[in-house]
């Protein structure tokens, strides 16, 4: 077991009904004047802003709003709150949506924070010790953003999307009724459940051994959401299994699931650029990337995909063959993402790469050479290219 | 699964040589002057003391130490602590030591921030909203008050043994650097797991259904601290067996393990009594009164007892008959007890109470009739009576 920290500070208020506690939860951090921050109309349509505004009137604060955060959220959006917060005097920032609007929340407030030009986090140009507080009332399980300290943003300017992790931004606290997420459609809820799944999968494949504390959470924790996955599919409007979901969500993503161990993060690194280049959606990436990647690295210790196997897949146990278990187990997670309407590959996820276009995929991962990715097993732009192919 | 909150706010630096961040780690809590509290001479024996008091000065800071808790901690050495506080301006108690220590930490926190007799917050007569900023060195693992918001104080007028729970308690940091409980006897490393383990249990069994995710971190967590008790057993210096033990440790009491359930408690309490009336070992009363309780209780939801029989004590599923699976599982849990050298009878504890007693105990645990404990089964005076006398 490695060293390790954890800090995941943020106060979690779940369930039926919690979001009528938003006003008094922002008061009792401090909060006078609530930049309202969102994404599309359906916060909107639903009547769950109104309900917000009302108990932020309730509490006695003023606010503004600020809609049109977009999946993949941009940029310029941050800068119009940076400078809204800043003609308003806004303290404190509610995040109402998913990740995009909670990540661009925390760009926000790095920005109103810090001054100078927010990029430079993203960038690695500068690093911030300040941030305005942030809280969230979640409306879709997937991105973890709600519990963790990163941040994902998309400069229009050449389509870079960059993450900047830092403790100073992690929300404040976390309101999270799973009925707010009853309305998602069945392809954002399977999304949901792969970056879930994945967040503890890039902790989880590790060649670090004796994490067998960490290791129960994060095989409990993929059960947990497979099982429930597959009852959404067919029964969107089941409270309990949305609530699995959701709470699975954020644990997977607070530093949990990766305590002691070394993480790998290269499907993530893979998906950006897929992301970046054809505006897929993040959950659909992984999918369809993660079988070849695995397939790719588990020679490294096929013995840890074979324990993945078991205690996640279910798959049986071939004592005397850890390298067929491994494979078996892979392909049980595929026929997984399958149940689910999930893509195994980029033709499934309805992209057709040409060969340029991969080469400048891994380029651009690479960080231009810069970089290598991936832990389990260390992958150079040629690694990441031969992946790319591999998922065509 | 019921609404719930988790709040864990507590910074945890683990591994290997993480006392020499003590200093820093104060200083970045704004700590200057702080309190150093201890319990026995062994922190001062190994060096441990010396150590963090160099961190402390590396990072500029000054200090007062304040030593001596015992185990079921004093509350006329919190008055000392309190009154030390005030009379050198501290404004930081780092607490050096086990559950017993950093429940004493707690209570000093409190009584300097808030003023007045701070017994009252123990004995419901006031609510805390402050408490001076309290840190942890960890020396032992078992209580998890370095990640809880409980502290418990022994008052010597009566001998009352009283818990109070608040957030504004929760220790800044915890340093664990599981080297430091290499030299605990085997007793109390078995002492500690129970703890632990009841700690999961007491949150576990509960009526509540749909409750996966968090089942799943129970069992781990309990398959852990089996697993690993066992090999301390043999090899006390086994540092991955102490590290899994030490994260266990803290997950099991900081709310993690009761998300969306009804804890029941009953056992706890019914220790409590126990430790006043004997000042046995709170983990061996725990295993002594454990198998009594689950018996005379699980019969209300036989299901429950049997997936812990299955899940956690690796029983086979008798699926005609859960009644037989939960018995076999009650009796699995405490073969294991037995196999780490812990009682599961108040004669192998040591302690034989005479009927006169036992109905004390009961009635002093129902607050003279005032109140009921439990919530798995709800039990008055006389069933407390009843499972004190079927473990004797």
């Amino acid at each position: 077991m490695q060293n390790f920290e954890y800090y995941a500070p943020t106060k979690v208020v779940f369930g039926k009904g919690t979001q009528k506690q938003t006003g008094e939860l922002v008061k009792s951090c401090g909060g006078k004047k609530v930049l309202v921050h969102y994404g599309s109309k359906s916060a909107k349509k639903s009547g769950l802003l109104d309900e917000i505004l009302e108990s932020l009137e309730g509490a006695g604060l003023s606010w503004v709003t600020l809609g049109g955060v977009v999946p993949n959220p941009r940029l310029s959006k941050v800068y119009e709150g940076i400078e809204l917060c800043r003609k308003e005097g806004v303290d404190f920032i509610l995040a109402v949506g998913g990740g995009s609007v909670i990540d661009s929340a925390k760009a926000i407030g790095y920005g109103v924070a810090e001054g100078g030009d927010v990029w430079d986090f993203y960038s690695r140009k500068r690093t911030a010790v300040s941030c305005l507080p942030v809280g969230a009332v979640l409306t879709i399980a997937a991105a973890g953003s709600e519990m963790s300290n990163s941040s994902v943003i998309t400069n229009e300017d050449g389509w870079l999307k960059r993450g900047y992790n830092n403790d100073v931004c992690r929300c404040r606290f976390a309101i999270m009724n799973p009925e707010l997420t009853y309305t998602l459609p069945a392809y954002q809820t399977a999304c949901g459940c792969v970056d879930i799944m994945m967040h503890t999968m890039e902790r989880y494949f590790t060649k670090e051994t004796h994490t067998q504390m960490t290791d129960g959470i994060g095989e409990a924790l993929l059960r947990t959401v497979m099982h429930n996955a597959g009852i959404l599919m067919e029964e969107p409007e089941n409270y309990n299994a949305r609530a699995e979901v959701m709470w699975a969500g954020s644990l997977s993503h607070n530093g949990l699931t990766g305590c002691g161990t070394e993480g790998d993060w290269a499907c993530h690194q893979l998906e950006h650029e897929l992301g970046g280049m054809f505006d897929v959606a993040h959950g659909a990436g992984l999918a369809a990337i993660w079988g070849s990647w695995a397939r790719y690295v588990y020679r490294e210790k096929p013995e840890r995909f074979a324990q993945f196997a078991v205690n996640v897949c279910g798959a049986p146990n071939d004592f005397s063959d850890p390298e067929a278990t491994a494979l078996e187990g892979i392909r049980a997670m595929e026929r997984f993402y399958h149940s689910i309407g999930m893509p195994v590959s980029l033709k499934e996820l309805g992209v057709n790469p040409t060969e340029e276009q991969i080469r400048e995929m891994a380029h651009k991962c690479g960080f231009m050479g810069k970089r290598t990715v991936g832990a389990f097993k260390v992958l150079k732009e040629e690694d990441m290219a031969k992946i790319y192919r591999l998922a065509r």
